[in-house]
């Protein structure tokens, strides 16, 4: 094999192979076939109901009355399948294929199914002209597969149906993988999307001794829907600038000749896997340290190759028109009907397909098999060393009632202990937007450091090539690694400022119905939960102000379905801890824990905590004085709120000795619903002995208080629930300003309380002008000194237990 | 002045402008001496709420008693505001410029009072001592104003708290302002999120003839909060050929002396800004076409540069320890006190400012004047030329009632005239990520191009250099380019598929925050609206499946102020002109209009659409027999409800004609909610006389069904209402199967009424049980030939009226 490298342009410092011609005749014959069975598949997914192999004419009722499906994409991802299989099959090397394009859902079925995986997962849809049909027939239509490359794709762990998160996704899977390859299609159009922009500098951040290989593919085909794509069209050298600039060396390769493609593609191939394979040896046997420039390749071919050149009079193979279904009325046109059955011959399926239906022996016998297959592959399963985390007690680093603590300080001693005790196995990893340590859970890096190949300066500290913790300042690029990671069976946390965290809201979305969908097919593993710790939240926002401000990404978390989502509000530093410790066990969740990072009263032991964790809600005894008959209910969700709560119930006590006030606190936000919206709801009877049928509730919730409305419109006391929360007021000010504009105060609830609780008397009246004027001397002494009253801040719970 | 160029490595493709001395000595002392006055008052607003000019003895008294503010990136923010204001002045060029850093606020504020704007707007901060003394105070404290860039700064169009969007925001800023240049400071933390990595391309898709410049300066500091950046630690190889990769030319200018980075600074600033008035020459009197290579800059100085070297015994300035405020103890340790007191003196104020505390004439009165100052800038406050839209009659466009219509091309339609009408003002685009077309807008390409200025293929379609669509694969660049447009004054429409406008979701939180807080500064002049249309929306996804299926983006925008945030639900084509009618001429709101794109029936003739529009919700007694006194409501918003809320009351019409049905249709949803609760709101008799106090109320809602209840749950009749909306289910199928598997289908409603109304007998348990049949029937129907029943698609309103 000769390959030379030249530069193609003067000023480009990308280098195109030439003049290579890896492939001998046979396998190029081989390679070719295969991508031509794939393409058939293809087409046939997308238009046929009948008729699949072409052996009879062509007619109407074989065509399916709603073509959807999208063709513009998969001639290039069905090449680079075969490409891709044919190194796995030469050099055993373990592949995965994500496919950012992810709407060439017929490309990867069809590959899936040439490989065997996907009758071994769906054995009616078998090797044989039956299973074609079937094949055929079910995808996008009703009760059979999706369009876009789905859960329900055997080899899959990205649907691609929401551009942006591939890149990410396949450094997720590639990290702690060493033997792996994660092969990255990136489509020219998800190229232009923020996630995927962002993620390149991933390459800083992967570790070529403990981390596998990624392989990003772009595949510029150069039109998205109605547009070309940006990088089509920036010329070579801007094209290669950018992506030596991301820190790649790219390979380019382009043409629209299937054969010569073949072998420029071969060549390339086995030119990249070379030098991952150099790369990783350096770093594993010599010792390499510096960051090595990983390859790429950019492949342009032309969209829907090999497809319609021309319909009605227009060209549609090489233009944006080949991007869904280039033939239309293929069902109602004769001439678009002959163009199909045209287009799907030029494939010639009777040399790919047997008698039977099945792919003629020549066409797959020499693709790789059992778990190489990138379809069949474990690691897109759920994991192919899946293990539950080790979790040390948590009870050791409990926290003394009533002494201070930031919680999140306190989790981070026990996620310290964590990455310690699971330290061998290689599988947990904490994300996030450069805030560890503002989050204050720098503990871990008494153990670990933050992942980092870029250069390294003498002032830096906890930099370290294999470092656990991951920090970019892109919670896409975050959340994308985290996925990917926990797609492949490994388990995290990703740890956010709260606002912040919904610029992920959508990605968010994709996990959440990746799960929803994979709870429901047999054949897929169980994966580690999606843990959001979400922390420097509203309340404690001051210093930053009103755009660090928003707890909405519960209200979104909750539209999503009841059976994979999960939302904790832990009020002190054990409930956290007993919290965490529940959601790093868990599997095929999304848990999101929102927990304070500033000093905080500790309300409960540990033995309490956990009680009250698995409880998810229940009344504090210790705090309330009712005796099983309330004149009114106290609630808190959240730890400001619950800390809050309590001093109002405090003031309650102090002055209105009489009045029987129960304290109910909620840890488990989803306890608040019926338990026939959620599995974790409170039966009615249980909810109604805690918050009465008939009494005032006052509830103070960290986020939005219309949520508690929505979670509780079923409840019979609903129409006397009376909620304080985030009310959108805030700016830069004081911890408990923050609470007086929001009218979440102290002051506030017990002026909530007299309003509802009726025949409280003179006494009452009183103290509720007294609570009207301690608001106004907060308001004065806040803006004349900058902080908050002495008594606001050094209050604590006369604790009486 | 003698400027040569040399590129500073081998490999890199920039160049740094070297030997370069432009500044005589009085300039160089001038605008050193500007810089100082903004370093020394910006560290003064971080710390002292006392002698403000340092002229008694600094006590811990002088010093605020909660420390809240970002140093780190505030020399640099300086040192770009004094240089941009020399070029300003010396050329009289407008600028206006956007901080990315938004947490630099206090070198902002510093600046804006240097130029007298921050005084003129806030009289009581004047320019004196007391001026001063109320400056510091004031920032960072409880009544006082925020820590970051906020829409109390002057001049600012950009918040920044939250990272990702300045660049984006400046090209928005800079379209249709031929004469502006915006200045574009991007912090090495924020370059690393997905939307700035992004927004990059930008320049393609800019008009050196039409539009203003961009000029991105890289403010590489080297360090976010606790990481270094990755931009800082690439080498200026790889980061030269990034820049390159963008589309840029980078200049680079590099230094921690104050005398060599202020004559190259100034070097380089002439020279960029000599090469855009080239390029716009070129473009403007040449003709010429090509794209141009825009100049950028990398500016790299010390985080916390001039601060504190050393705290505590660890090096702080050149560290991400400078990010926020480098001596945390000024107040109770009296070593951080006296190093506070040394770093402001080393300012040397006295120099600086005359005895009545007002800066000294050397210091400002070279700075540009009047709108000139780029703090008084009126393209900051609401645009230079407002102008409102001229809106052509939206009822030349009205669809004959029962005709089918597309409502987004019928809208496509007024949007071309919209365009055509305000062609001459140059003041309203739309944007969208690929989709104007797949939205069926595209109509407006009659009239328009798209805008584009990478290369152009023969085979392309309605791509323009001057084009006023803007389309990139990235939801954030869109929302960023509208947002900045809007906020210069201009007018624009978003229209992007339902699901993925949650991508912006936290940029819309911050532009509605920002909309919140600019709404009560008298001094902020009101801009346009901030239109959504939504489309391509869930109920008619069952093409793209799961993915493309979510309608949260309603949920998420309620949870803003009221007094910001519209939501429209329109019905029909009419409907939908009528809405984006009102839409388009509002100001200081955001609108969200979900509209469907396929075809569907016309409810309403123009006039009824306009009234019922103006209304928000009311009665349809044409569908409805009930005669005042009905015996349950159908409400319905959203087009798809709609159209099934009247296919079921057809249904029971024809089967129960007893049964007094009452059909309600909501286009304004903020109609339902309390008047206390929202502007729109509808006061509750008007509710109840529309919904009754005591019917049975059945809902077929857009979006997730709870949304419904939390609007309604104050109102008298909320127990009776029972909703039907997305409940996350959908996969690829047809339409009418994606109402099944929601139970929002026309039978299933049957079946809602008739369990929910009393005693209708045996008739409507028979009817009933057709109902379950049917349902049955249409699954095996559509499971067998991928199409819904005949029946189903076939189904009109036998309108009676």
């Amino acid at each position: 094999m000769t390959v030379t490298s030249t530069p193609p342009e003067a000023d480009a410092t990308t280098f195109q192979i030439a003049d290579a011609a890896p492939l001998g005749r046979d396998e190029l014959d081989r390679v070719d076939a295969y991508w031509r069975a794939a393409n058939y598949l293809s087409v046939g997914q997308i238009y046929l109901m009948g008729n699949p192999l072409l052996r009879d004419p062509l007619l109407p009722e074989h065509v399916k009355p709603r073509l959807l499906g999208h063709w513009g994409t998969t001639p290039g991802l069905n090449l680079l399948y075969a490409h891709l299989s044919r190194i796995v099959a030469a050099r055993s090397r373990e592949v995965i294929y994500v496919t950012g394009p992810g709407h060439g859902g017929p490309g990867l079925v069809a590959n899936t199914w040439l490989e065997g995986t996907y009758s071994e997962v769906y054995p009616r849809v078998s090797q044989d002209a039956s299973g074609m049909g079937r094949l055929f027939t079910q995808f996008s239509f009703p009760g059979g597969i999706p369009s876009h490359v789905a859960p329900e794709t055997p080899g899959s762990i990205h649907e691609g149906g929401e551009l942006g998160y591939s890149l990410s996704h396949a450094y997720g899977a590639a990290l702690d993988n060493p033997d792996l390859v994660v092969a990255c299609v990136i489509g020219d159009g998800e190229a232009e999307t923020g996630p995927l922009a962002a993620s390149w500098h991933s390459n800083k951040f992967l570790d070529p001794v403990g981390d596998g290989a990624v392989l990003p593919i772009l595949h510029l085909n150069g039109y998205k829907i109605a547009n070309p794509t940006v990088l089509a069209r920036i010329g070579d050298d801007e094209l290669c600038a950018l992506l030596t600039g991301y820190g790649h060396q790219p390979y380019l390769v382009s043409g629209d000749d299937p054969a010569t493609v073949h072998q420029l593609l071969a060549a390339t191939l086995d030119t990249v896997f070379d030098e991952i394979t150099e790369i990783q040896r350096a770093a594993r046997v010599d010792g390499a340290i510096e960051r090595p420039r990983w390859p790429m390749i950019v492949l342009r071919t032309p969209k829907g190759w090999t497809g319609p050149r021309m319909v009605d009079g227009v060209q549609v193979e090489g233009t944006w028109r080949a991007h869904q279904v280039p033939l239309t009325a293929a069902r109602d046109d004769t001439a678009h009907l002959d163009a199909l059955r045209d287009w799907m011959l030029s494939y010639r399926p009777a040399e790919l397909f047997d008698d039977a239906g099945a792919p003629r022996p020549g066409v797959v016998d020499w693709l790789p098999s059992g778990d190489l297959r990138m379809s069949a592959n474990p690691h897109a399963n759920g994991g192919r060393y899946p293990r539950d985390l080790e979790l040390p007690d948590f009870r050791d680093h409990a926290v003394k009632t009533g002494d201070t603590a930031e919680a999140t300080r306190v989790l981070g001693g026990w996620l310290r202990d964590v990455l310690i005790a699971n330290a061998e196995n290689h599988n947990f990893r904490i994300v996030g937007p450069d805030e560890t340590e503002s989050n204050r859970l720098g503990a871990v890096l008494d153990t670990t450091g933050k992942a980092w190949h870029a250069r390294v300066d003498e002032v830096d500290q906890h930099l370290d090539r294999h470092g656990r913790v991951m920090e970019i300042l892109s919670e896409t690029t975050c959340q994308g690694w985290l996925e990917g990671y926990l797609l492949t069976g490994r388990h995290g946390l990703f740890s956010c400022y709260e606002a912040f965290i919904h610029i992920v809201d959508s990605m968010f979305n994709q996990h959440a119905k990746w799960l929803k969908t994979t709870r429901h097919l047999g054949w897929r593993k169980p994966v580690p939960s999606l843990n959001y710790l979400l922390t420097s939240h509203v309340w404690r926002q001051d210093h930053n102000g009103t755009s660090h401000q928003d707890p909405g990404f519960i209200d979104h978390v909750v539209n999503k379905k009841a059976e994979v989502i999960r939302v904790y509000l832990p009020p002190d530093a054990n409930t956290l801890l007993s919290v965490a410790d529940h959601c790093l066990r868990s599997r095929d969740y999304v848990n999101v824990i929102v927990a304070g990072k500033q000093p905080a009263p500790t309300w409960l032991d540990m033995d309490e905590a956990a009680l009250h964790c698995a409880r998810g809600l229940g009344i504090w005894n210790w705090a309330s004085n009712d005796d099983g008959e309330p004149d009114v209910v106290l609630a808190a969700a959240g730890d400001v709120p619950t800390y809050e709560i309590l001093a109002a119930t405090d003031l309650l006590r102090r002055h209105l000795p009489d009045l029987k006030v129960r304290v109910v606190n909620v840890v488990d936000l989803m306890r608040l619903q019926p338990d026939s919206e959620h599995p974790h709801g409170l039966p009615a009877p249980d909810f109604d002995a805690i918050f009465t049928t008939d009494r005032p509730v006052i509830v103070a919730y960290h986020g939005y208080p219309w949520l508690i409305h929505r979670l509780t419109y079923r409840r019979t006391n609903h129409h006397n629930m009376h909620v304080r929360g985030y009310k959108e007021e805030g700016t830069t000010t004081t911890p408990f300003d923050m609470l007086v504009v929001n009218d979440m105060d102290r002051f506030h609830l017990v002026m909530d309380v007299i309003d509802r609780v009726p025949g409280l008397g003179r006494k009452a009246a009183v103290l509720r002008q007294q609570m009207v004027d301690k608001r106004a001397e907060h308001r004065a002494y806040v803006r004349r000194t900058g902080e908050d009253l002495p008594e606001i801040r050094d209050w604590v719970w006369p604790r009486t237990s």
